[in-house]
C-alpha cells in the first residue's frame, strides 16, 4: 500500500488519468488545463447534471469496494441523463480523501468509474483531488447531449396518460438492509470474540478475519444494491418503438417520492395499483425474512435508478411489447390527489417516505 | 435560526433557488428537474471547470462568513474560466451540510453565491443538497464559453514570449496568516479567562465574547483573501489592446506551482525576475510584522486568483498600456530551466512550494 503523499496531488491526477483515452469527438480537450473543452455538434442541446455523495450518508465503505463505489457514482449520473431522453457525454470527477486511503484504494476507484464510462461512451474530462479531514466525498458532475427540443421534463404528463416503470423495484433497498444485518452480526461476533481469553480468543478472532458472510440466494440484490445499472436500454427500446414519453425521471429516493415530483410539476394527480409494481422474487422473500411490507419497500425504498415515465393512452399497444416495462397506473387531474389502490381494493394517499398503511 | 430539517431537501432547494432568474438566452432550463438544459450559440466551444472545497481544509468558518464563502466558491470557478480566454455561463452547486447548518447560514451562503453569480452574469442551473457527518462540503461546476479555437490553453508558451501577471501577489496568503495569527490570539485570551474564577471569570468571557479583532490598516489583505476577484477585466483589456496570450491560467496554488505547469506544458524554461514580481504595500508590510520573506509568499502562496500568462514578444509595447499588467521575465528553451533571478542578481532553481532560499 502506497500513500498518497508520496504522489502529490498533481502526480495523483497524472496516475490515475494519464492512459484516458477520449471516446467523443465531441471532447476536444479533456484533463490537464484550467477547463476542459467540448463543441457539441448542432442540432443537439447539453444536459447537466451533478451528484454529491459523502461517506457515511449515501456510502458505507465497510461493505461497499471501491470499485464498486465508483462504478455506481458514475452510473447515477448517467441515469439522470437517460431520464431526461439524453445521452450522457462526459464526466468530472471530484474527491476529497482523508489520510488513510492509499494510492491503491484510488485505482480501485477509477477502475470502476473507468468501467462505467466505457460501458457507456463517456469521456472524464476533469476534476479536482483534494484532501478531507475525515471520510471520502465524491463529487460528479455528467454533461449529455439530447435532440434539440427532445428532452423529457418531469413536467409533461397529462390526464388519462398511462404511467410505467422499468424492470422491478425495491431490490436495492433490500441489498442495503441485508449489508447492513451482516454488518451487525459480524461485530456482534467481534464483541464476542474479544470477551474471550487466551488462545480461545484468538483463534475466534482469527475465524472471522477470513469469515465472509453467505450471501447465496441474495446475490441479485446485493448486485441492485452495489452495481446498479442506468437504463439506457429502455430509452433506445422507447425510440425503436416510436414512443415518446410525455413526462419521465429516475428512481432515486423510490417511487412515492418520483410520483410527487411528476405530479406536482405537471399538476396532475395519479392512480397507481399496489399489484401492478414489479417485484423481483428474491426481493419479496427477503422482506418477508426480514419481516418488512415489500410494497412499503418498492414504494420509498430508493437506488433502483429504473426510469419512472409516462406515456399517452393511445401507445398503449406498442408499449405492451416493449420488453422490461410494466404499466403501473395512469395520470388523474389534479383534484385526484395521488392514489395508491391496494391489492384489497382499498384506496390510500401516497406520501413520500412517511407512506406506510400496510407496514 | 431554523433548522434545516423544518423544510427538508425538495424544501430546501425550492427556497433557495425559485426566485433565481435565468440572465443567459443559452440557459434553456435551470433547476428543478434530471438534469439543466442548455443551448450554445454556433462557433463556440464550452469550458468546464469544477472544483470541491472542504471545511477544516479549503476554508476555516470561524473567520469567513458564509456570504463570503459562497462568494469566493464561485469567483474561484469563473476565474479557471477566464483563464482559458472564455466568459462563465452557468454553475451547479453541490452541498453537504452538517447538522449544525440552520436555513439562515443557507440563506447567506446563497446571497454571496448569487452576488457572485449576478456580477458575472452566471446562471445557477442546478445541484444537490445533502448532508454531512462532518464539515461542509462545497462542489461547484462552472461551464463557460470560448470563441471556437480561440481557448487559451497552458500549453502554448514559447522560447522568447514575454511572462505576465495581473494584479500583484502574496495578499490573500498574508491575509490568511494574519486571520490564523487572530484566531490563535483569541484561543489564548479564552483559556486565561476560563483559569480565572467567579465574577472575574464572567466578565472576561463576556468581554471576550463582543470583542472584535483590530484589522485596521491590514483591510486590503482580509478582501484579497475573503473576497477575491476573478480577473475578466484583464481578459476584456487584452482583447481591446489586440492581444492573444500564448499560453494562460490563474494563480491559485502560487506563483511557483503554475510557472511549473505552463513550462511543463509547452515544454519551455522561464526566467523571472523577483524585483518585477508585484506586491502591495500591505503585503510588505505584514510579512515584514510577521518576521516573513516576502518573496517567498508572493511566489507559494497561492490563492491570488491573479492571471499568469505568456505574449510574444512583437506585443511588448502593447502591453505596457495594459493597465494592472506587470512583466515578470520571459519564456526560455527548456534546457535552461526554470529561473529566479535575485534582487541581487544570484539566481536560483524555482522550485514549487518547497522553493526557499531567501527565507
Amino acid at each position: 500500500m502506497t500513500q498518497i503523499s508520496t504522489l502529490g496531488e498533481f502526480g495523483l491526477i497524472r496516475r490515475l488519468t494519464e492512459d484516458i483515452e477520449i471516446k467523443n469527438a465531441e471532447t476536444r480537450k479533456g484533463v490537464g488545463d484550467d477547463c476542459a473543452i467540448l463543441k457539441f455538434e448542432e442540432g443537439y442541446e447539453q444536459l447537466v447534471t451533478t451528484d454529491l455523495l459523502m461517506e457515511g450518508v449515501h456510502f458505507d465503505l465497510t461493505y461497499i469496494p471501491l470499485k464498486h463505489l465508483g462504478y455506481k457514482s458514475a452510473m447515477v449520473n448517467f441515469s439522470d441523463v437517460y431520464a431526461m431522453g439524453g445521452q450522457p457525454k462526459q464526466i468530472t470527477v471530484s474527491l476529497a480523501l482523508g489520510k488513510r486511503f492509499t494510492i491503491e484504494d484510488m485505482d480501485e476507484f477509477y477502475a470502476g468509474l473507468r468501467l462505467a464510462c466505457d460501458a457507456h461512451g463517456v469521456d472524464i474530462v476533469g476534476g479536482d483531488t483534494t484532501s478531507s479531514l475525515t471520510g471520502l466525498a465524491i463529487s460528479i458532475t455528467c454533461i449529455g447531449i439530447v435532440e434539440e427540443g427532445q428532452a423529457i421534463l418531469r413536467s409533461g404528463a397529462k390526464d388519462t396518460d398511462i404511467i410505467c416503470v422499468s424492470g422491478n423495484l425495491g431490490a436495492a433497498y433490500m441489498g442495503l438492509q441485508l449489508l447492513e444485518r451482516e454488518k451487525r452480526v459480524y461485530y456482534a461476533q467481534l464483541d464476542d470474540a474479544r470477551r474471550l481469553e487466551g488462545t480461545a480468543r484468538e483463534d475466534a478472532l482469527r475465524e472471522l478475519e477470513t469469515a465472509q458472510p453467505d450471501f447465496s440466494g441474495h446475490e441479485y440484490l446485493l448486485e441492485r444494491q452495489m452495481k446498479p445499472e442506468a437504463r439506457r436500454d429502455i430509452i433506445e427500446r422507447l425510440r425503436q418503438a416510436g414512443i415518446r414519453p410525455t413526462a419521465m425521471m429516475d428512481i432515486s429516493d423510490g417511487l412515492s417520492s418520483e410520483l410527487m415530483h411528476i405530479c406536482r410539476q405537471s399538476n396532475t394527480g395519479c392512480r397507481v395499483y399496489e399489484e401492478r409494481i414489479p417485484l423481483d422474487y428474491q426481493t419479496a422473500a427477503m422482506a418477508e425474512e426480514l419481516n418488512m411490507n415489500v410494497t412499503t419497500c418498492a414504494l420509498n425504498g430508493g437506488e433502483d435508478y429504473e426510469l419512472l415515465f409516462t406515456i399517452p393512452i393511445a401507445d398503449h399497444e406498442k408499449i405492451a411489447d416493449v420488453e422490461d416495462v410494466k404499466i403501473i397506473g395512469h395520470i388523474t387531474k389534479p383534484e385526484l390527489g395521488l392514489a395508491l389502490i391496494t391489492r384489497d381494493g382499498a384506496e390510500f394517499e401516497l406520501k413520500a417516505q412517511g407512506w406506510n398503511p400496510l407496514a
